[in-house]
């Protein structure tokens, strides 16, 4: 059983933890390809584009390239899935535009007021795989009170690999203990786990589309949560 | 003239330009010291401790020794001046608690309502020799509104050394002429103009006691104030 006060700081998972990535690209896409003349399945294509995620982060993760900003990487991916769409010529402040629709994310309804609650006792940071830019500027769209943005930009390097839970530590100066990964991705906590961190799972139902949302945990968190207002009444806020 | 609408983010110097470092660490010393039975002169104590700033910095800056977060710099200068004013013999966690003094600096008092303006138009951030910990309690201490913590830890460096001013640059996703650095020290102001930042001068006269502050920038800077509410101003905020 976890005690909250050996809890010092909260590190978050962001995209489809505390933001809902896949309907906000989705109408940012639309917003921007639209008055060109597109009409597309809009919420496919943002499928199509967070499709090319992983593979493009394990790219840098095992090596092969070295670590990119995840900007540079969602824009290469962009430019992947845009054929695929019959989507061609758009000029370059067009193409920057659109790629910036992953720091025009909304949160989740619960994000914002969760937020500011563990923020009166705990330390909290995005331990994201967004670069530093993207995060400010979803924290300043959406009142995200973070206390720092830690994450793969500060450890040059992608989750799950432990470098960067073990950075968002160092840099709060606290034990892997003392620190707990929120996410509502079961890889990402047991990732964490492993390098001692406490766990807190959040369910989003939804992420991928209603009802589609990611397994639940099949090994123990330490604390099982709905929401992001749910886990702090757990840890006592 | 500065066109303010060209500036995306603000970057400031901390210690001297934010907070007033001297009657903090001169107050929080003898929290700690004076129940141990020590009856110090507590300013010079302050000055003392922060007299060894410079030339521990120095040493990671010449390549002498690997790159320290200033916590571990702060502690050993600590030891270093403990014996000059016949303190011995404390233990560890008193040790502990003392060096942790920086942590609980207070913001001169136009810090942060000036800081929650400028906020509302620009990006903001610490680009501090101080490390990210030691950022966020002073920002938990004082309600400052930054957007991320950036400075010598995601540098691996200090100031004047240009890493650090470049590497805020980039974590913002700007050009350094997008990007002013605020801070009381001229050297400080140079160091980042020759980067190709703009600067921000504010003037702290009492920094190192009443009438002690620092010398006025001999060079030009974008934006002369007298307190972070008087920048807010000057650029239209």
């Amino acid at each position: 059983m976890l005690d909250p006060s050996s809890v010092k700081a909260l590190i978050f998972d962001v995209f489809g933890t505390v933001v809902d990535w896949r309907t906000s690209i989705a109408r940012e896409s639309e917003l921007v390809l639209k008055p060109k003349g597109y009409s597309l399945d809009w919420l496919p294509f943002a499928d199509a584009w967070r499709g090319e995620y992983q593979p493009a982060m394990e790219e840098v993760r095992s090596g092969k390239i070295p670590f990119s900003k995840l900007d540079v990487l969602h824009r290469r991916n962009l430019e992947r899935i845009l054929p695929r769409f019959k989507v061609s010529g758009l000029d370059e402040s067009t193409l920057q535009h659109l790629n910036k629709a992953w720091h025009r994310l909304d949160g989740w309804p619960d994000a914002t007021p969760g937020l500011q609650r563990l923020h009166r006792k705990f330390m909290i940071a995005p331990c994201s795989n967004g670069n530093i830019s993207l995060m400010v500027d979803l924290a300043r769209r959406n009142d995200l009170p973070w206390d720092a943005i830690l994450g793969s930009e500060i450890a040059r390097d992608f989750k799950p690999k432990p470098r960067v839970y073990l950075s968002a530590c160092e840099a709060f100066d606290i034990t892997p203990a003392q620190c707990m990964m929120v996410a509502a991705h079961p890889r990402d906590l047991a990732a964490a786990a492993e390098q001692g961190l406490r766990t807190g799972y959040i369910a989003r139902p939804h992420e991928f589309g209603p009802g589609k949302g990611p397994k639940e945990p099949a090994g123990p968190v330490d604390v099982m949560s709905t929401s992001v207002e749910d886990l702090a009444g757990k840890l006592g806020v």
